[in-house]
Parts: structure tokens; C-alpha cells; sequence
């Protein structure tokens, strides 16, 4: 068998943040899967198949996947950011371990790319510089409880919090109830980052606090960005700067 | 003034993991400053200095990056890593805000790189999939009260958490807590991964759980992953793949 699979992250859009090593598996490749506008920034050649689907068939999409694999295909599952956070690894491994056994012969790789929350933590400065935690906002695929959970107790360590999936068109009642939680468990100062399609053309940064957020300022191309109590602005000429200090001793905690 | 500064990540060791923009941005530096092993990974050539310092003087480093970009030059920062992730963007920023107010109209951008925790999840298969937070074990710069608070929130979460910096010569007693703590909040068989030199030609990734981790398996090269309940491993030929899954409501949580 020559087949395998590839699950590489072509990063937030930005062509040159995708990796050297994502390039060179695209180039051998034989078939590319992926969500519709994933695979839309694949360009197409001789010698390549483009498989698009659409948005919640990640189960689908990983059997076929690793069914050409096992017919020798040279499989490049692509997502956007990385394939580890939120995206299609944990998708083929499912299908992996409930798929036929000889499935776990296939070569699997997972090829890492820059995910949206360190794109948008670096387009504002370094709000996530410090200790901090990564939360996928949809109830899709967990109970709202556990979100309201893991917010909670986020909060009351003082971590940096990133959120992916923040407001969908479906369920925007989700993000509505995670303004009013933050606000129950910080500071109404705190700071709160929403960015918008990181690196592409038309990427907005738009730094808020808890007091002034509303639910409308996030969609789910934006990925959320809340600070501990010491991220910190420096102002200055056009776009201020966002930052988490690394140290918090001199702030004497506990 | 035609100075700048660029913060950038390389990645965790591999030249096919940094980014284009990374390396296009080394291309049209005159200065370039880091700690003495990241700075060995950039090629010398005419018209390039290359400044080299020791570890744990990252606020004169930075001073010293925004100094020589005020007179003009144009200055890559390097990380690894992420620059964006307990690394030097931070630090610039802080120089920054307690510089000359000069320093505020340097332009500096932060390039963001593949981060280790999500380089070492990729290799292990997508032990990150869900939520996580990312914690640096380091006491140097908080309070060891600050660390234990965290992991015990982290763990009754039920987060997955990445760990950075698990094990300095100086204070190995840090990690021993670590794993205390885990032990108290987690049960005997949750998997711990302990990803060393991730991408390097000397990687090594060990899989263990709590019940059988020891202090030793980590030391400053090494970035720890610890699963969340649902975090489970495929057995196959060869390594074996560690995922946590993309749902929880099966399980019944809450």
C-alpha cells in the first residue's frame, strides 16, 4: 500500500503563513478534501482530484478520505488554522478507531499550521503571552453546561481565554450567555479582542472591554480573545497595542 | 525612520515548519537578536549581524532590538516557537511600554509561528482536539500559589492542558508538585504525552499516564500534554495515536 493521509492546516488564509511541509504534501498529493472554501485555496492541477463538502460532514469526509488512502490515494485532508484545534485530526481519528482495523495501517500525519487565536494574538500584539485557555463556543457536539463550566472556572484562574465558534447564525443565544458570565465572574474593564478573518483581506481588530462588548460584534469568523485581569494596552499611533505581561508577581497574587 | 521590528517564530526546530513570511522577513533584516540557540538557526550572510544572548535577558534584548530600530535598522526578534506564547513578544511589548515614548512609533509586527504544544500534538495525533489551556510551569515570573491554583481549575474543567517549561536543573521540585496535583484532581489512568524536541532530529514522544509518569520524563526541551477524561488512545502497528474527541455528549457530562 502507497496511499496515506495528511491532515494539514493551511493556516488563518494569509498564503504565507501556510508551511513549507503543507506545501509539499499538497504537491503530492492525488486528492484533497476539505470544507468547501478549505479546498477552494487549493489550486487545482493535472494528476489532482478536489473533493469539497460541505460544513458539518467531518465523519463523511474523513471515511472517504481514509478509504482512498486505503486504495493507495495520496489523501490531503485540509483545514484552515490548525488541523489539531478544533478542526479535522480529531474528525479522521474517529473514523480511524470505529472505521475497519485495517484502517490503522494507513499512514497518518498530521501536518500543524498557525491557528486563528496565535494569528489574531499576534495581529493585536501578545494578549495570550501568559498563561491561557482555548474554549470551542458551539453546543454543537458538548452540553451548554459544560461550556458555562470551563468559562467559569477560566475566569476564576485568571487565565487569557480564546474562543473559537463564537456565534452562529443557528444558536446566537450562545454567546449572549457568555458576555453575561464574564461579566458575573471580571472586572467590567476587562479587555475583550474580536478578530475577524485574521490575514485575509478584510480582517477587522476591535479591541473592547466586557462593559461595552456585545453580542453582535462577533460571528463565526471571529475568533475571540478576552485577557487575564493584567493584559494591558499601550496606545500609540494607529492601531494600539494589546498585551498580556509575562510575569504577575508584582501584582502580588496571593 | 525606516526601522522595524518583526517578532518572529520559528517553529519548533524543523526549517519546513516556518512560515514563508518568517523567512522573507529574515531575507530583508540588517539585525537579528535571540536567545544563542535560535539565533544559530538563522543563516549568516553579508549585510546581516547576527546578536546572540544568553537566556533570561529578554528585557535587554528587547530594549536593545527597539534601540537599534529607532536608529534606523531593521530587526527580527527571534522565538521559537511562537513569539506569541511565553516567548519574546511579550517582553518587546513590555520594553516598549517602559521605554522612551519614542519606541511607541517604531512599527513592530508579530509573526506568529508553529507553537510546540500544538507541533507535539500534531505528532501524537490531535491529544489537543478539544479544550485546553496552555500553562508555563515556570515560577521564575509568578507565584508557585498562581501555578497550583491554575492546574486544579484546569483539571476540574476537565480541560486538556499543554505545559511549558516543566522542568528547569534549578527547581525540578515544580514538575513533582505538578503531577502531585494531577493525581489528587485526575484519575490513575489519564494519559500524559511528554514530547521532547518535537520536529528535531532527537524527537522523542513517550506516551504514560498519571499512575506511571515520572518527574524524570520531562526536563526543559520536553512539552507535556495531559488528556482530558475523554482523551484515548488507538493502538495500531508502530506509535500508537492519542486524540480527545470532538463531542462530549455521549459520555453524558452534567
Amino acid at each position: 500500500m502507497t496511499g496515506w493521509v495528511k491532515i494539514a492546516g493551511l493556516g488563518p488564509g494569509d498564503e504565507a503563513l501556510v508551511t513549507p511541509e503543507v506545501t509539499a504534501a499538497l504537491a503530492q498529493a492525488t486528492d484533497v478534501v476539505g470544507y468547501i472554501p478549505y479546498v477552494a485555496r487549493v489550486a487545482d492541477r493535472a494528476g489532482l482530484t478536489l473533493h469539497a463538502s460541505d460544513n458539518r460532514v467531518e465523519i463523511d469526509r474523513s471515511q472517504h478520505a481514509l478509504q482512498m488512502a486505503s486504495e493507495g490515494k495520496r489523501v490531503v485532508v485540509v483545514s484552515s488554522g490548525d488541523p489539531g484545534v478544533f478542526a479535522m485530526a480529531a474528525a479522521v481519528f474517529e473514523a480511524m478507531e470505529n472505521g475497519p482495523i485495517e484502517w490503522r495501517d494507513i499512514p497518518v500525519d498530521v501536518l500543524p499550521g498557525i491557528t486563528a487565536m496565535l494569528a489574531a494574538s499576534a495581529r493585536a500584539g501578545a494578549p495570550l503571552g501568559h498563561d491561557f485557555c482555548a474554549i470551542n463556543l458551539s453546543d454543537n457536539l458538548k452540553p451548554w453546561s459544560l461550556i458555562e463550566k470551563r468559562l467559569r472556572l477560566a475566569a476564576q484562574g485568571d487565565f487569557a481565554m480564546a474562543f473559537y465558534n463564537p456565534r452562529s447564525k443557528s444558536r446566537p443565544e450562545g454567546f449572549v450567555k457568555t458576555l453575561e458570565i464574564l461579566r458575573e465572574e471580571c472586572e467590567p474593564e476587562r479587555l475583550i479582542l474580536f478578530a475577524r478573518a485574521v490575514s485575509r483581506a478584510n480582517e477587522a481588530i476591535r479591541i473592547s472591554t466586557l462593559a461595552e462588548a456585545t453580542p453582535e460584534m462577533a460571528d463565526m469568523q471571529t475568533v475571540v480573545i478576552v485577557g487575564s485581569s493584567l493584559t494591558r494596552v499601550i496606545e500609540r499611533e494607529g492601531a494600539p497595542i494589546v498585551y498580556t505581561p509575562r510575569f504577575t508577581l508584582a501584582e502580588g497574587q496571593e
